[in-house]
C-alpha cells in the first residue's frame, strides 16, 4: 500500500532489480526509500485498475495497445502524465475520452540507474479531464496526489497544461539536442542560445495566448530563474539523443507546431527547431 | 593585360606558386589558364588604381585599412563584391560613399588548390552605386565585366542585389554548417531541411520586399532548381566552419537579422538560424 492504495508498477528493464531492491528515490524533498513495491512485467498479471498512469515515452505508445487492456474495468480511467501533444488523443481513440485525464509533470527527474531515480528540482503535477465526463475523476486524482504530498493542480484544461510546460521543454530540450548534447547551464552560459531561449519561449507564449490560453510574458523570468536553479541539468530528450534512444520529436516539437499552424500563429523559430531535430535525429539512424 | 586592362592581383598564401605558374580555371564554361599575371603579396608594389575589385572575406575587412590606402588614387573607385551586408559601409565609412560600388557574385566557386579555382555553376555578377554620384562608374564597371565575357547586370540598388543573393546564402550556407559539414545535395535530399530551406527563402524574401526590394515567391522554385544543377555543392561558409577558418556569421546572417528587425518584419527563422550558427561556431573556438 502506498498512501493508502493498492499501487501496481508494470516495469520493463529494471523489473528483477526492482522486486530485489525495491525502489530508491534521491530527492532535494528528502531521500525515501520503497523496499518492497509491487511490480509486475505484464498487465495481465497486474490485473484491472481503478487510475492507469501512463509515463511511457509518447514515442511508444504502440505498446499501449496490448499493455491497456487487460488494465481495463468498467469505471478505469486513464491518467497519461507524458510529454506534449498527441497522448490525450491516442488514448481517446481507443478508450473513449471520457475516460482519458491528461496532465504533465513540472519536476526534474532523471532515472540514473535501476531501481534508481533521481529527482534535482521542483516536483508538481498539473492534471485535468479530455472531457467535461471525466472532471469528478481529474479533481479526485489531484487529490490523491496531493494526499500522498505530491503537489499537484486540477486545471480545466490539458491543453493550458501542456503549453505551460512546452514553453520550458521546446527551447530547452531541443538546445540540449542541438547544441550535441549539452545541459541546461551550458545553454544559458552561451549568449547565442539563452537569447535563443527567450525568443522561443515568447513565441510560444504567443502561441498558446491565440489559441486560448494565456500565459503572462513574466513567465518567461520566471522559467529562466527557475532553470538557474536547477544547475546542470540534462533534459530527458537530450539523453534519449545522445543515447541513441528514440526522442520525442513529434510530441513535443511536430505536434504543437502543426496546432499552432493550424491556428495561423506565427510559429517560425518552432518550425525550425522542429525540422532542425527531425534532421538531427533522422541523421542518427 | 586581361580583356585590355592592366589587371593586378594582391594575394597571399597563393603568391608564390601564381608567380611560377600561373592561374587555372577549370570552368564549367571552358577551362582556361592564365600563365602569367601580375601577382603582388603588398598593395604598396600595385600603386593606385581606377577600381579596387574587393574579394576579402568579410571577417578580415580591419586589413582594408592598411591594403587600400596604397592603391587610392583622386578617382579610385571601391567594388566589394563581398558576402552580405556591411561591406559598403565599412568602406564608405573610410574612404567616402561616393567612391563604393557594392555586388554580389551569384557563381559556385571553390578554390580547391593553389592557383587552381573550380567554378561549377552559374556566373552571373551584379552590382551597382553606393551613392548617385558612383552610378557611372557602376554602369562603367559592369561594361566591363561584359567586355571580358562576364554576365553582369547593373543594378539601381546594392541591396536588392544582396538580399537576392541572400535568398539563398542564408538557408544553403547556414543549414551546411547546422548539418555537420553537408552540401547542397545532402540538404535538399533530408525531408527537414528541404523543407526548411523553403521557409526560410519565403521568410527573407517577405523581409526583402517589406524593406522595399521586391523579389517574386517563383523565386523560391527558381533558386531550387538552380541548386538541384549544382549536384555536391559545398557551401564556403560551411567550408571554412569545417576547416576551422573564420566564417562570415555576421554578414550573412547577423546584420539581415538586425535589418530585418529594425525594419519590424518577422525573421524568426532568421533570427534561429544566426544564433544557432553563432554558437556553433564560438563552440569551435
Amino acid at each position: 500500500m502506498l498512501g493508502g492504495c493498492d499501487v501496481r508498477f508494470h516495469m520493463r528493464r529494471d523489473l528483477e532489480h526492482v522486486r530485489r531492491h525495491g525502489v530508491i528515490v534521491k530527492s532535494h524533498l528528502g531521500d525515501f526509500t520503497l523496499p518492497r513495491v509491487q511490480v509486475f512485467g505484464s498487465t495481465e498479471e497486474m490485473g484491472p485498475a481503478d487510475l492507469v498512469i501512463i509515463t511511457l515515452k509518447a514515442t511508444a505508445n504502440g505498446a499501449l495497445d496490448a499493455l491497456i487492456p487487460p488494465l481495463m474495468d468498467q469505471g478505469t480511467k486513464l491518467l497519461t502524465l507524458q510529454n506534449g501533444f498527441g497522448n490525450e488523443e491516442y488514448l481517446a481513440e481507443r478508450w473513449g475520452g471520457d475516460r482519458v485525464l491528461g496532465g504533465a509533470c513540472f519536476t526534474c527527474i532523471n532515472r540514473t540507474g535501476p531501481g534508481l531515480i533521481e529527482h534535482t528540482a521542483q516536483g508538481q503535477i498539473a492534471l485535468g479531464p479530455q472531457t467535461p465526463a471525466g472532471r469528478e475523476a481529474a479533481v479526485a486524482a489531484s487529490e490523491l496526489f496531493k494526499h500522498c504530498g505530491v503537489e499537484c493542480a486540477f486545471s480545466e484544461s490539458i491543453p493550458a497544461v501542456r503549453w505551460k510546460k512546452l514553453v520550458w521543454n521546446i527551447p530547452f530540450n531541443g538546445l540540449a539536442i542541438l547544441g550535441g548534447g549539452i545541459d541546461t547551464e551550458q545553454i544559458l552560459a552561451d549568449p547565442a542560445l539563452h537569447s535563443l531561449v527567450r525568443s522561443l519561449m515568447r513565441e510560444i507564449i504567443a502561441v498558446s495566448c491565440s489559441l486560448g490560453y494565456p500565459l503572462p510574458e513574466s513567465f518567461i523570468e520566471n522559467q529562466i530563474e527557475a532553470t538557474e536553479t536547477m544547475k546542470a541539468y540534462r533534459p530527458s530528450s537530450m539523453i534519449d539523443f545522445v543515447e541513441d534512444r528514440d526522442v520525442e520529436v513529434e510530441a513535443i516539437w511536430g505536434e504543437p507546431w502543426r496546432r499552432a499552424v493550424a491556428a495561423g500563429a506565427e510559429a517560425g523559430r518552432l518550425e525550425m527547431i522542429y525540422h532542425l531535430i527531425r534532421s538531427a535525429v533522422a541523421g542518427k539512424k
